[in-house]
């Protein structure tokens, strides 16, 4: 199924794609196939809360409307107002530097995967304006893949993490590659002797924080489509494609990650607790083409959008970019 | 108020403190006060999201509980399992490196607030055990005092920032320095060049990741309490102290940040969308005494807990630390 949230006609709703060019809001279908006491998720989270019983019921309903169209209503794709799949997620991780094209600009680098964490009030929908600020300064786009979290997971191998999986969307991992340049530190860190920790010693470090590059408002967009992992035989495998004002800045597959989807999930499960609607985006997927422009040459503050991401399967998100000239206040930043 | 998320006898509820020894569940003291028809917040996102007219009524009822205690059931401290006051926060910011005794190792930092993300799914309520894994490396207590947003801003001046808070509690944000030490990156960065963006160019850049050496299960203790700021008068001069097995590791004041918590909040504000209930841990007050240990040696694969955090006028919080000799599978960590 493709399910997406989204907002019609001034009411928010769970809707599924019944056509190409039409979706339906599930709890019509749901009321058209169960009766009006069926109980209906009232929204993506609570609707993956409910697990493969769920999804199945919903599948049903999906069904049924499809043999019997006539006891729904049809929604053009057209009209509705694209919200992200999974509106508030619980977390959002974001696994860095993933991509086998940057593994030669690696001086020094963990032979592990390494995330950081996106909010979700950074989350827009399908079509909805990605809004830059002058003082945000570099802002690029960064082409993923998301896995949806489906079952409460934790130490979970990598040959059954598959199993835990609701789902894959698209994932824009709008990124303030400014912001990053000015969030460096570099510091002497203090750890306790490993033989006396009354006993301390001096490091040298290198720390940054990624609270406004990665997860500043409307850097992260999500969608169209939650698309359920029955859809998708191999997420290791599937095309990857970005366009800013129509060029092409990537032409990538996600069989390049340096890290499989499987091996992603299980390893931050050994580290955090995975919930429902809980997201995993798998790291940018930036390859380009011989002679054509890369991510790094779209920055918003001297390209105009619009920015699209298709991934094989999962559809195609595009969203405008919009610039603000606006200053902070007494802060010096760029 | 002092506002509490426990469970009591299996049951969910918000509590508020009555006396110095009891609490009583919001839904008692509401229903004796305003009848059984009165509409009660199922937790303590849903009380913030009521804004000041919900925390009015909650204080009415619990005058009433106060002026006719036989309404009410009067449940000990004693007896109740404690719960992260804001149990599913939409975000944790945290501010890094905001201590004016850390300003003297940084070798070179940004001059404006620089702040990393924690998950809902790290936190755990006053009592609860932390539980530290061999393979996590060496791990420490950070004292810090958290505070809760009470109202979406978004763009607020310093000079109004404190309007929009909720309330404060006491954080203990658990940091995995051994994780954090293996999350690093050196690499070749790319950027558009600002005078024609087809053209790029490498910058040398270092890069952490946080997701583990702060995101990791039971890293975020919160509470014991959300106190409400009517009870604090002044959240930038509190003392503040943290002791391991009993022994002080911390003895500091929020009045050494190096950013008050109103800029602190109008600085994220201009970048992020602050919700109710998100949270801001405002950073590490870890000034040590004069030939007193420091959180640096308090790592907790040598050093046994409990940990306690305590800050002026919000109460203390103390966990058991629960070390588990346990490997992760072909990954290659300490």
């Amino acid at each position: 199924m493709k399910l997406a949230s989204i907002s019609y006609k001034g009411t928010d709703c769970i809707a599924v794609a019944i056509d190409d060019t039409n979706v339906i809001d599930i709890r019509d279908a749901m009321i058209a196939a169960f009766g009006n006491d069926t109980e209906i998720p009232v929204d993506m989270n609570h609707l993956l809360l409910q697990g493969d019983a769920g999804m199945a019921k919903l599948s049903s309903a999906l069904d049924s409307a499809r043999s019997n169209p006539e006891t729904v209503t049809f929604i053009p794709i057209s009209d509705v107002s694209w919200r992200a799949p999974v509106r508030k997620p619980g977390k959002i991780c974001g696994v860095a530097m993933n991509n086998s094209a940057s593994n030669g600009r690696k001086i020094s680098a963990p032979d592990h995967p390494a995330f950081f964490l996106k909010p979700a009030s950074c989350l827009i929908g399908h079509a909805e304006a990605i809004t830059i600020r002058s003082y945000y300064g570099s802002v690029h786009p960064e082409p993923e893949l998301a896995v949806i979290i489906g079952t409460t997971m934790r130490d979970v191998d990598a040959e059954n993490a598959m199993d835990y999986i609701a789902g894959y969307s698209v994932m824009n991992d709008i990124t303030g590659n400014g912001m990053r340049a000015e969030d460096l530190f570099q510091y002497w860190a203090i750890y306790a002797q490993e033989d006396d920790p009354d006993k301390t010693r001096r490091v040298e470090q290198h720390l940054s924080y990624a609270g406004r590059y990665k997860g500043t408002d409307t850097f992260g967009v999500l969608g169209p489509w939650l698309v359920t992992k029955d859809e998708i035989s191999d997420p290791d495998n599937l095309a990857v494609e970005c366009k800013v004002a129509g060029e092409i800045i990537a032409e990538d597959s996600t069989r390049y990650y340096n890290y499989r989807v499987a091996e992603l999930i299980s390893f931050i499960s050994q580290f955090h607790t995975l919930h429902p609607g809980d997201i995993i985006s798998c790291g940018t997927a930036f390859k380009a083409s011989a002679n054509r422009k890369s991510i790094h040459n779209a920055n918003f503050q001297q390209v105009s959008g619009p920015v699209s991401v298709t991934i094989e399967g999962l559809g195609t998100q595009e969203n405008p970019v919009v610039v603000e000239n606006r200053t902070i206040g007494k802060w010096r930043l760029s």
